[in-house]
């Protein structure tokens, strides 16, 4: 079963058509399947019902015998969670792709046993395709560590991938043998054994600290003539009058039209708030203190950690880099190490965040994040508030060489929709971004420096998402130069130097990058006779110069010069890198003169 | 063992410091080490030595007694690989990032047992922490699937990870669970006991059909006095006098100072020849014919695969969309199914393509790469010389939903330095831009379109990289429009539509998105004064839009107007789609239209 790969996203059309779930031993009655208030589906031929059908029974004894949920009220935090890579009422995560529904169920039943202390559960129905893909087995590492017993993982072994033959075909001891090592509690199950699936869920409710999977050998198409277990008809569209003659077969199967009602949830989640949280006190610094910005960061989430008690932190065996340290030591309770697995920490996260039960900060090397893209990605469309930090940005690391200096994050989170993204310079600005993030709709990324930078914010300023900060100013401004982060020191830099050359310069700091301050940028490109220069310590591609051109790209009056890392940086000294690749005082000012001899 | 985080990248500075090999029972003796002519290498205070101890008796047993190569060219395709994740002159993969490297050992392990039907083997060292990522377990079930017995992987065991302990400790039975239940022939070993390393090496060496694990309990620090399995020195520079202190302990111990030799290896490599690869008759298509690109891609990699009997292609379970299965009917020895496991196929494409043995080309859903965007990150820090195709871009992909159709594909490829982009619009051009990427240095990006798109280009056409076409011009065009792939055809639509109403638009069809063209961008602009649009089946950010104005941004008479998808897209018919995002015919018509009021 493939989920993902073969549906579309935003409704359960095809795949929780109620007739593909058949006439079962659960209570000997069926009824058309209603979820949320969606009483009919519609089987469309454009569809791909064959994948779902192997999951039917699964489905069945798992809506009406084992879960507990009001069926009126899909989004109550003491429903039993439920976990596929679709978009359904009843579905937190649109975990659009594959294998990354376990991680995210994973953060769901982190919370219910951890921070909820409650009783509701969580199922995650995978396809064995699915299991091929590493994230897999990440979540099943995270699982089986903090012993999440409330949670319990269907293996749907059908067989059949979107090629053809899977790897361990029906060989459903493979999966055992892994699901044991990875250290749950696992049973074996014949699928469309319905007897079988409530006993195994059954015994499942009552094993401590493990949790359970139920590797379950089914098949694709299953109760359809000739097509169960057949090749190639994966992500194929059944031909109008085929699925019509399969519908009225599956139709007369059903005994009765009796309603089956699940079992109501137990209430003890504790009640949460998690709006407008606000830091009890106004940043702790002093103009002209130095400290790096991911320490910065790691002191706001632990103020925000006493601000809030839903505040959660998770991260990927860097804690001491990024300094999440000092929240894990302040509250570890709600901590979470999720070791070197960047995948699974992204969807914990999104798990965790779900149901708006917590604040989530995920935090570790902003290189490091590439390799949860996707995962990301997928945590964009679902419209997540999660907030991911990346510390260790750009060549200003200095001397961990080029794979573990960021230089295509900004780039990368541009392109999540409604993603913004902070990129603040001081510590003061910092704090501010952190709990703006925990306040904001939608995804936040906040990018950190390594190195010490000095704090130019005073603890009265004010920050917002959007807006930018001019630094200096004056009448006689030839060039607004914009930099970010590390940056804005080599701009001001460059200012105090080219102020001594009677050359002025609007120095801007743009606090997030996504969205832009536009209408600051274009003032102050008018103010400096259209003159711009971006520095930033990113490749070009996809970066802030890139960003502000776009931004301008309607007054033609505006000119935008970009400096930014444009080859493979080496190691070496912080100061020595900026200046090497181009991004240093000197280079803007250099910058700064040719524009204006233009 | 941390190699990669921890190290700096183009040299083995820190980690292959002779003097942490130390005295061992190999032969009795032990020298400095010299790999690849270099003899001296320094200890740099900066580095942090403690990690790469823990594993200096498995390293001294694999260079010095196990593996089989020539110290005087250490890139002799007949050695023996050697893959960590560190650059050395012996390691063809910067493997800069962790979980990575098995991956790249299976390729070379694939290719030495099924392409090069050679002696060589591959030997993987990897941390306990580095197992947590999942695209390890990826790289496992592979290797086993495979049968890759010539491939030893060893799992240095030494309980630290960055942040302090990892989740199985020294629970060495977790990791040789694991290992079995993924199929590998496993043994546990005292990774300090010269003599039992000796042994296992010789068992896997003789063992058929598995791949071999190695668990090796081991400790960070050993033999360094008060720092021997401590926590919290990872990532630490250690300072000087201690290191001077240490080092001297070290050499202390060193018996003898008689050169340890290797064995020579078997010289049974096939000669290969992956220059100047060409096709061996012009593209067989007529214009008008109506074919989906992705469908050309396949067709051409079947004719590709006739012209060069190296080359090979990768896909993740996707070979009847991407159209691979082409490849696969006719050389089906030169096929790879990777299953759902990008980052696994990404990885297993380097280490087929390293030491140029294979010319690989890797394919899958456009947006799934987004997965594997760390691994092709490390790829283009290796400047790796595989190709990866990306079928179903943009809204164009039609009914499958959002999360299945990539709109950040460009941006992310962008970002590679020195990747080559190549976004064919035609049959034709697709079978160009394969046989070009075949030649090309670097890494290579084919981006493929679902729906049949019309034949443009006679079988004549040349192409090159980086050099678009014009295939709209007059002398009273207004406009330059610039489009690739799907929106080419808009482009040519809105020029036929306009040109009724004598409004005339040059028509620029890019081909190869990095690097741009930018001389005809810029002389058609000038042609057209100054008025640049560009149509993109992408999101904006990072993508062609932003591409050109980054090219014509020193001439301020150029101005850019885009059209891209802007907001995250719903399921739909492909032409319907097209409309809805603005990047149809009748949305470029209009833009032209504003243009030319302003």
């Amino acid at each position: 079963m493939r989920w993902g790969r073969s549906q579309c996203d935003k409704d359960g059309v095809g795949v929780c058509h109620p007739l593909f779930y058949r006439p079962s031993a659960v209570g000997r009655e069926q009824r058309r399947w209603n979820l949320g208030g969606r009483r009919d589906f519609q089987l469309l031929p454009s569809r791909h019902p064959i994948s779902c059908s192997s999951s039917a029974e699964i489905m069945s004894v798992l809506f009406f015998y084992i879960m507990r949920y009001k069926q009126s009220d899909p989004g109550n935090p003491d429903n039993d969670r439920f976990v596929l890579a679709k978009r359904l009422s009843f579905v937190d995560v649109a975990t659009g792709w594959l294998g990354q529904g376990l991680g995210v169920a994973c953060g769901m039943a982190y919370t219910g046993k951890y921070f909820d202390r409650a009783s509701y559960r969580v199922f995650c129905l995978m396809s064995d395709g699915e299991s091929s893909e590493g994230s897999v087995w990440e979540a099943m590492a995270f699982a089986s560590y903090y012993s999440l017993d409330n949670l319990v993982a269907i293996f749907d072994v059908n067989r059949l991938g979107h090629s053809g033959a899977l790897h361990a075909e029906h060989c459903i001891d493979i999966y055992q043998r892994r699901c044991e090592a990875f250290g749950w509690n696992t049973y074996v199950v014949d699928g469309r054994d319905v007897e079988a699936l409530c006993q195994v869920f059954w015994q499942a409710s009552q094993v401590k600290h493990k949790p359970t999977a139920v590797v379950a050998k089914t098949f694709k198409g299953r109760g359809t003539p000739s097509i169960e277990d057949a090749e190639s008809w994966h992500g194929k569209p059944m031909p109008r009058e085929r699925a019509d003659a399969i519908i009225k077969l599956i139709e007369s199967q059903i005994e009765t039209s009796r309603n089956l009602d699940p079992q109501l949830p137990i209430e003890d989640s504790p009640e949460v708030n998690i709006t407008d949280v606000r830091m009890t006190s106004p940043p702790d610094y002093r103009v002209g203190d130095k400290i790096a910005t991911r320490k910065a960061c790691g002191l706001a989430l632990a103020k925000l950690g006493y601000a809030n008690n839903r505040v959660v932190v998770l991260d990927g065996d860097t804690k001491y880099s990024t300094f999440s340290e000092i929240f894990n030591k302040k509250y570890p309770e709600r901590f979470i190490e999720c070791f070197m697995a960047e995948q699974n920490m992204v969807s914990v996260a999104l798990g965790c965040a779900s149901r708006g039960r917590t604040i989530a900060f995920a935090s570790t090397f902003a290189a490091f994040l590439t390799r949860a893209f996707d995962h990301i990605r997928i945590g964009g469309l679902s419209e997540s508030n999660i907030n991911i930090i990346g510390s260790h940005c750009g060549v200003s690391v200095g001397d961990n060489g080029a794979s573990q200096m960021a230089l295509e994050d900004i780039a990368m989170f541009r392109t999540i929709p409604k993603c913004t993204i902070f990129y603040p310079t001081d510590a003061v600005s910092t704090e501010h971004a952190v709990a703006l993030a925990a306040n904001a709709k939608g995804m936040c990324f906040i990018r950190t420096t390594r190195p010490e930078t000095m704090v130019i914010y005073t603890p009265q300023e004010r920050f917002e998402i959007g807006q930018a900060k001019v630094l200096r100013h004056c009448v006689s401004d030839k060039v607004t130069v914009i930099g970010a982060g590390i940056t804005v020191y080599e701009a001001l830099a460059a200012a105090d130097e080219l102020s001594k050359q009677d050359i002025f310069i609007r120095v801007i700091d743009l606090f997030t990058i996504k969205p832009l301050d536009v209408a600051t940028i274009i003032s102050s490109a008018k103010a400096t006779e259209g003159r711009i220069i971006t520095v930033e310590d990113h490749y070009p591609q996809g970066g802030i110069g890139e960003a502000v051109r776009a931004a301008v790209s309607m007054d033609p009056d505006i000119q935008v010069h970009s400096l930014a890392v444009s080859v493979v940086p080496q190691s070496g000294k912080s100061e020595e890198l900026l200046d090497m690749y181009r991004i240093s005082a000197r280079h803007i000012i250099v910058a700064v003169k040719c524009m204006l001899l233009n």
